[in-house]
């Protein structure tokens, strides 16, 4: 038992572990629950009251930086390094942020909603995030006008390819987890101009067994 | 105020009157909550009770049959169209298929569950759902065969055409009702032999507009 004696204990080392706790649950409950979870909840689930958790975030806001900053710099790096890739290569800048993306969202589950929330009173994250849409943007654009992507096809069919993208994480991700690879690869070469040349699919496809076991698994939530 | 003296109610009368609101309930319970939803519910849903419904439907499987049936048949009728389109062209017989499994899925929700749950003791449906798998095997292997199918898609790619396009249905169906059929040309174009000619874009691409308010409108719920 730990009392307020105890010699490895000091206020200021509560303040550093309760803050990283406070960060641990609001990630989970973020990821599980969506960027409105209840922040109650989240003080619960760092075993802290309300008024500690307002005193390290006084707003939502605050929180959301403190867990959020950190993934989207990761894709704003993703989107320098495929404009750097762009600028020889139009397409592979374009498509590397599609594959780029399926990627970081098999990994974090949430993503999408990173890129969709409204961030009120959160300057730097909607900073970042502005910064990752010029990008985009740009890279689209470059693509297109160097005839690589579709003459049809325009940056708004994007929102599809990562809505589709996330649906085939959530229901495949554990059985399959390479198979959103092969999945934007298959819906990239729908985007290709009619005659350009195509790369190998960068996964095998799903196995019935797979298919199957992952339909099973979503009847007995 | 109805009484059991009201002359026109009759036994019969509510006995038919009773089936209907128990299918009824059970269409709207499948659909909200899925295949499993607790057979109590959908009793009280319909103002009866669960002697009531264990009379007229003694199994789940019963009341699957009563409400899935016409829906299940719907599809095995759009695979016998599709696979007559075969006969004088297999491109057109599947990718027919795929825009018309869309439409039905944006008119329906719950489509997907419905070609992917056991239906243990409902024999009817899994003979339907049985002809509707050799029909789309069919369509498939035609159409590859006919080289009009890249070669290195497999059947198994097509439960991802599936998953992705009911998230895309769910995501945009109500701010842009239309958007799904776009978007299965896209990835049909995905599909095709690399030398094929395409067809126009079956819809315009979402508008910023749009896109906002399907995202803002997920926040709500």
């Amino acid at each position: 038992m730990t009392t307020s004696a105890d010699p490895t204990r000091s206020p200021r080392k509560d303040t550093v572990r309760n803050r990283a706790a406070l960060v641990e649950a609001a990630r989970a409950a973020f990821t599980a629950q969506g960027l409105d979870a209840p922040l109650e909840r989240i003080a619960a689930a760092a075993g802290l009251g309300n008024a500690t958790l307002y005193r390290h975030f006084p707003t939502r806001a605050n929180l959301w930086e403190a867990v959020l900053l950190e993934p989207l710099r990761e894709v704003r790096d993703l989107v320098e390094d495929c404009l750097r890739r762009a600028e020889t290569d139009p397409w592979d800048g374009f498509s590397s942020f599609a594959r780029g993306t399926a990627r970081i969202e098999a990994r974090r589950a949430g993503y999408s909603e990173l890129m969709t929330t409204r961030y009120d009173g959160a300057p730097e994250l909607l900073r970042v995030r502005a910064e990752i849409q010029r990008g985009v943007e740009s890279l689209f654009r470059q693509a297109s006008e160097a005839g690589a992507i579709r003459s049809d096809a325009v940056l708004e069919d994007f929102a599809l390819v990562q809505i589709s993208t996330a649906a085939v994480i959530r229901t495949f991700g554990d059985v399959a987890p390479a198979v959103h690879q092969r999945w934007v690869d298959l819906i990239l070469d729908g985007f290709r101009a009619p005659d350009a040349a195509r790369d190998e699919l960068g996964a095998p496809a799903l196995r019935p067994n797979q298919i199957w076991r992952a339909v099973m698994r979503r009847h007995e939530r």
